[in-house]
């Protein structure tokens, strides 16, 4: 059995916000929509079913965990969860903040426009934030 | 409390495959590819974490199980999950088979192309053959 490594193309476009039992939460590096991926630290897995049934169960509550700091910390009007992969194979589950005025509603966000990159400053004050909400909520 | 009344949207794209404990299941009048919308027969539910814990755990274990029929049925090169709900905000989860040479591939399928109606028989035909899956996992 292959020890998991994180695919190298969500490694360039994301970073490390917090490490839970299951999954790793990372930030896109895209300002136009708080926008976090999480990524079962499990080899070779390519679909949600390919995780064993534990594991499923703690994704979707790491999941659900992710969506309630999410909606806490911004007043979105919708969060869009999604499972695609087609580009990028190794399982990872999006989470993204929807707003009626953001730049690609209504539609899905992917192929609408290119990312644009988070000032640093922005990008690290906004992973703290959301780092600290999880943790909130992990440990009430 | 209202009651749970598929929307409007929801009724003219697609047609019932099967009742389960918790959700619809339900095929989308698109010959490009097997797509099926899970719907939660809840009222006034627009994100997964509005269900309670235990419905979301029903909701996780019915979209593991039409994954597995729909994996089963069809030599999918990937699953597209998704809870998106921006344009029809009564949660709806998609399952979508996706193939290399399908007519959006590798994109996701929303806002590629227009919907491709089936021809009635091939429905009729494809929902017996999901539903029979369906119904075989259910009671092994």
């Amino acid at each position: 059995m292959s020890h998991f490594v994180l695919h190298p193309q969500l490694q360039q476009d994301s970073e490390l916000v917090i490490e839970l039992t299951l999954c790793e939460v990372r930030l896109i590096n895209d300002a136009h929509y708080p926008w976090l991926i999480l990524v079962p630290k499990v080899a070779d897995i390519q679909d949600v079913i390919d995780l064993s049934e534990v594991q499923q169960q703690t994704l979707w509550q790491e999941s659900a965990l992710v969506s309630r700091a999410l909606k806490h910390l911004f007043t979105a009007d919708k969060l869009n969860i999604a499972a695609l992969g087609n580009m990028v194979p190794q399982l990872h589950l999006h989470h993204i903040v929807r707003f009626k005025h953001d730049i690609s509603w209504p539609k899905p966000i992917w192929g609408q426009v290119p990312a644009k990159a988070y000032i640093d400053a922005d990008k690290i004050t906004l992973i703290n934030r959301i780092r600290t909400e999880i943790e909130l909520r992990k440990n009430p």
